[in-house]
């Protein structure tokens, strides 16, 4: 018998594959550099050189037998000590490697933390917008996820209904900081409240509300920005890494877990993860990657096209009167669209061959995303075309 | 709270690796060399040097957003189909790209197909002796592993045992051929009556019981052994696969799931897949590891080793009356300790610089198993040992 949890899923289409789909299919039709495609997540700058370097490199020079051994059950010790000292000397921590554990990008980190400290029963709360794989990601744990709504005026935390909704089933907070999809980087302010409620309320129901900190977007931070470093503000966080964005690299798969230090069992809860590992197959990631990324901790891949690009979009939807938060990092932008149904003005956006996602599956109905991690160039040709929508339609 | 089920896995310390640290702490001691240790079932062969060619090849010349970019959900497409039409090809098959899902490793492989069609009360019936890892890979998927005793005479199966457990909860019945830790091939006639077992069975209780065939091992196959391909035998196989041994990659976390085209529902399976891997954040293995293994699908190392260690060792023991079954395949031996509590018969063997592994975690109280993936001219010098280990305590 199948199961069916998984064969449900099936029939579930996520809304930005369609558009994807879509968009690769008109590109066929009529050029895909005709098609303003601003439906995917996917960096679009090349790799750093040193990371390829250090992979030849690896592959020419090291024992191919170590190379390609075994990582140990808790990822490659010398890999750990690394990212620790990285995240010391650049945040002021004091990550040892017992902290750290490599994972199969912030995918897989998620995946471990939430099976750390959830079980069936328990509730995962998130705030929205939220990049909706957390769905998958806690659901198929056990546990649940529930989605807080939108602090609309910002995009930062709406703490009333927040408290309205934590409760003695709440084993852990979710957050993404820079924020896919609003742009939006957490505020001081933000997250030294949030670490209150944390602590009051795990005091209140007499366990530890863990916060669990996605941050894939934390090297893309725009001119001016302060993106405050989260685990600093809660003892009891457990940081989701991922390197995709940072070094480019979606497809090599691979991140970490870092529990905070003064995190209650901080030590304990690494170990945990190995034996999670065993249990999803993981094992971990590959261990010729591992080494890699060990080597360029303190680098990224020219990241600057994504806040030119967000300078350029922001400005014409200012000019437009859309009503848009000013995103402090990421390569997204989620503006309010200018009719009530943001699927249908996705729809009518097709029609002049631009390609935006409506907000409704990212917990906020009638926003709409914009992934602008593509060439500047196509983002100059494609604003007059997004003017001319809007003022056919809306104006 | 952390989740007792992975803190108690804690102090629950492997046999295998407590011996491999013990052989690493008096390595230091006395010399690495002068340690004859057969605990890891870890490759001891190079790369072929084809696939390290293809890895730099790709890093120099692929465009790196391509080569980087995220794999779709399902696995890259090119790979699946070079996977399915080398198998077609050697194995008399006719695999699609459609039935074909890239995992991080068998272990990876199992994890997804054991969550394909089993849940919280099934059981998956594995037979001893077997490979330790299945208790976690099918405990933590919620299903239950149970053990189906050894036949000691040969390693085949005990088909009178199998028949006594199997039953209306059986969702699947987990196969490792050639096998860890017996080495041994499973026959046509066992397939064969494997495969009527299952039909009847799954008629009586009206639902299929599937076959997971896993297949690391299957290209270490010695001299004159028939190895049958499993998935021919029974329509409803999903079989796991592993380039760890073949190509001498285990840290590069690289192999399938391949469901039989004649299996009901093989493409919605595959798909299913797809699903299972968001939900433990796997989201495929690494693109460029899964593109270099598709231009390596027919070679392997130079396998020729093991089958020299696994001569030399056979005829030791023999000569020295200890019950063994010759091993068909694999770098494993598992012959009968020649007193009864293997553990004391291990420790024993430690004052000889002898690591070897009680039988016991793998269902088989009294044997032991030898892993001889060790360079020949250290197996040459341990058997002198070896035999002076056995005549001084058993003879």
């Amino acid at each position: 018998m199948l199961v069916e949890t998984y064969r449900k899923m099936l029939s579930g289409k996520s809304v930005i594959r369609e558009l994807s789909e879509f968009a690769t299919a008109r590109g066929k039709e009529i050029g895909y550099e005709n098609v303003f495609d601003y439906s995917l997540g996917n960096p679009s700058v090349p790799v750093p050189q040193a990371y390829t370097d250090e992979m030849i490199s690896l592959l020419k020079e090291m024992d191919p037998n170590e190379l390609h051994g075994y990582s140990p059950s808790l990822t490659l010790p010398e890999v750990r000590k690394a990212v620790a000292e990285s995240l010391n000397c650049r945040f002021g921590m004091d990550y040892g490697p017992e902290h750290i554990f490599m994972t199969s990008g912030a995918a897989g980190a998620i995946a471990h933390a939430v099976r750390l400290i959830s079980q069936a029963g328990d509730e995962v709360l998130t705030f929205a917008p939220f990049f909706p794989e957390y769905h998958p990601y806690i659901n198929l744990s056990g546990a649940v996820l529930k989605v807080v709504p939108p602090d609309y005026k910002a995009f930062q935390i709406d703490f009333d209904s927040f408290e309205e909704m934590i409760n003695e089933k709440t084993a852990a907070v979710l957050i993404n900081s820079p924020n896919n999809p609003s742009g939006v980087v957490y505020s001081k302010e933000t997250l030294t409240k949030l670490a209150e409620v944390l602590k009051d309320k795990s005091e209140k129901y007499g366990h530890i509300i863990y916060l669990i900190s996605d941050e894939p977007y934390r090297e893309i931070v725009f001119d001016g920005v302060d993106a405050p470093f989260v685990s600093k503000f809660y003892d009891n966080t457990i940081m989701c890494y991922s390197f995709s964005k940072s070094l480019s690299i979606p497809g090599d798969r691979i991140g970490y877990v870092a529990v905070n230090p003064k995190c209650a069992d901080a030590e304990t809860l690494i170990q945990m993860c190995g034996q999670i590992s065993r249990g999803i197959g993981h094992n971990c990631p590959s261990a010729i990657i591992q080494r890699a990324v060990a080597k360029c901790l303190d680098i990224t891949a020219d990241l600057s096209i994504y806040e030119k690009n967000m300078n350029l979009i922001y400005d014409t939807l200012v000019g437009l009167d859309i009503e848009t938060v000013r995103p402090g990092g990421t390569f997204y932008i989620f503006p309010k669209a200018p009719e009530e149904d943001a699927k249908e003005f996705s729809k009518k956006a097709l029609t002049y061959d631009l390609i935006l996602v409506p907000g409704d599956s990212f917990g906020a109905p009638g926003y709409f995303r914009m992934a602008y991690c593509v060439q500047t160039e196509k983002v100059k040709r494609s604003l007059p075309v997004l003017e001319r929508f809007i003022k056919d339609n809306y104006r």
